[in-house]
């Protein structure tokens, strides 16, 4: 064995570095292929507006000319924070193991959507029981589990999905999106932070003053995205990172969830804005800066519904649009199917 | 017999406006226990956004305190303008009857979208033989024909539906609309127009000129919403009109389309603002003025999406997130169910 196959020298965050400089490229042939298509359906030429757009798009990144939707997968990953022993959540931290054994029981609202939608739906839960260190007084995560969080994120593709909306569930996590979010983008603490679950407004001062403490503790060391998110992040976040990034390498266009989503996104995007070019955000959520967040992103949102849940439930509601994108595309007669004249004729 | 039961001799319209004046209210008690039971869901209050009001706007209307979805109709009316000879559309009047055969043998948008939220489409031609008069010149319909052609689109209730979603197909229809809009708004004719299935520039202002004209020409008669309907509107736009009253007879909550549907609505709207409560503005088109058409009628729409396709497609991708609303209200496990603490726990 040479030297340089000695992979456990190298630094955990070297492979994802890796990754991101070779990510596959959309396919413009197979988007001119369903644009094609799509030119010769009844109805007026752009007259669906987004879902044609989404046709193309989910065409593009599939790499197929006619897009589909046979294994659409929503991947909610849960994990829990330090962060939420200071008093930035009005729920308790054991929410996020009852609402994942609530996920497993069908209870929730994700569940539901799912079934409406027919998506296949996983949970990963990310070591609920030791929580990330509070990212006030330390980092989050050392390299080495934010690395490794992200590689097991991946692992969502091993499904097979042909689409994948990613979510997460965790108590405090609307804090750590904050926190990410003031360092990537400055401002003020306050510019980024929501009332997640519902904080009064104590709560919610409490709160930017949580995250400008941890950015103002990090601050040295934020220049790099991935340590933005070891330091400030939370597993799920790292985890719905890797999950978009092992989406793109198996050509499975994403559907980002709202504002803790979006924070995963983010740091993919300041590593290298092409790298989350095969995402389409699910919708705008009522929480926080997450309007400015998609802005930043160059994401409009496919729905404006104000929704502030998380667990994937924007993402699984746009899920139904897409459904819809497809089955017009795959499922409409053409103009010389239905003997129907063209425009001018 | 007496004189007033000969209603032979009353006129058309007196019967639609006996009805308006006596329309269901909103069962404010089914709705406060849906409201209730939505409390108790294993989310934050409020979290799920617009699709909260919507299970206790449908169940509010329903009457039933657990609103349902189990027998939504999709109706689209279908009829023929004699104004299409003036040339406001790219497409021939034939293609009306064409795509009216289309939807018969599933190969349009709207037979995708019903397919992909298993919703009932039917499809009601309007004497597509007989185009209505050419209203530059003439009153589009006269009385008889125009109360008999609501009273028509009422039987779209006789199917039972528990939700109806209202949509139409005509060529030529987009002038209609917005020689309706011109006279209950005012303002230029040009602010009403738009492109339809895709007119040129030279198109725009043909149109725009016609729709003026026809205003003009009915100037005398236009303080009476049925009256601009029956002069300017066509018999799609009739029956549509019809469809959404008797859907607030029979408790069904409607799902308004685009820019042609709301014109329909936007006549009721003006005969009596609160004949429209039970109706959904399912999106905002990408044709013309419907977006400040749906201010106009108080209603924010559920999707954005620059769609203009009419033929319902609108309405039916927002019965898509109807069905995501009512399931989660149904579905979802409360957090007694659920062993899941509350808030402040």
């Amino acid at each position: 064995m040479t030297e340089t196959s000695q992979t456990a020298k190298a630094k955990p965050f070297d492979d994802i570095r890796v990754l991101l400089g070779d990510l596959p490229p959309f396919d413009e042939e197979a988007a001119a292929a369903a644009r094609a298509r799509d030119a010769e359906l009844t109805k007026p030429a752009g007259s669906l507006g987004r879902l044609e757009e989404i046709a193309a798009f989910v065409a593009g990144w599939q790499g197929r000319d006619r897009p589909s939707m046979e294994r659409p997968l929503v991947a909610v990953f849960a994990g829990n924070h330090g962060v939420a022993a200071r008093g930035v959540s009005p729920f308790p931290p054991s929410v996020t193991a009852a609402m994942v054994a609530n996920f497993r029981a069908g209870g929730a609202a994700v569940n539901q959507l799912c079934k409406t939608f027919n998506l296949s739906l996983k949970v990963y839960e990310l070591a609920l029981e030791m929580p990330t260190q509070d990212f006030v007084t330390a980092p989050a995560m050392d390299e080495r589990t934010c690395a490794g969080t992200m590689a097991y994120g991946m692992e969502a593709l091993a499904e097979g999905p042909d689409l994948l909306a990613v979510g997460e569930m965790g108590i405090a996590n609307t804090t750590a999106a904050a926190a990410i979010y003031h360092a990537l983008y400055g401002g003020q603490a306050r510019d980024w932070v929501g009332r997640g679950t519902g904080l009064d407004d104590a709560g919610l001062e409490r709160k930017a003053d949580v995250v400008a403490q941890a950015v103002a503790f990090h601050r040295d060391h934020l220049d790099d995205p991935l340590e933005v998110l070891r330091r400030l992040g939370g597993r799920e976040i790292a985890a719905m990172a890797g999950a978009i990034v092992g989406a793109r390498v198996h050509r499975a266009p994403v559907v980002l969830d709202g504002y803790v989503a979006c924070a995963a996104a983010a740091v993919l995007h300041a590593l290298d804005p092409g790298s989350i070019d095969h995402c389409l955000a699910g919708h705008v959520s009522a929480e926080g800066a997450h309007r400015e967040v998609l802005r930043r992103l160059g994401k409009a949102p496919l729905l404006d519904l104000g929704m502030r849940l998380g667990e994937a439930s924007g993402a699984a509601l746009a899920c139904g649009v897409l459904r819809a994108a497809i089955a017009c595309h795959s499922g409409m007669a053409t103009f010389a199917e239905a003997g129907v004249a063209g425009k001018d004729a």
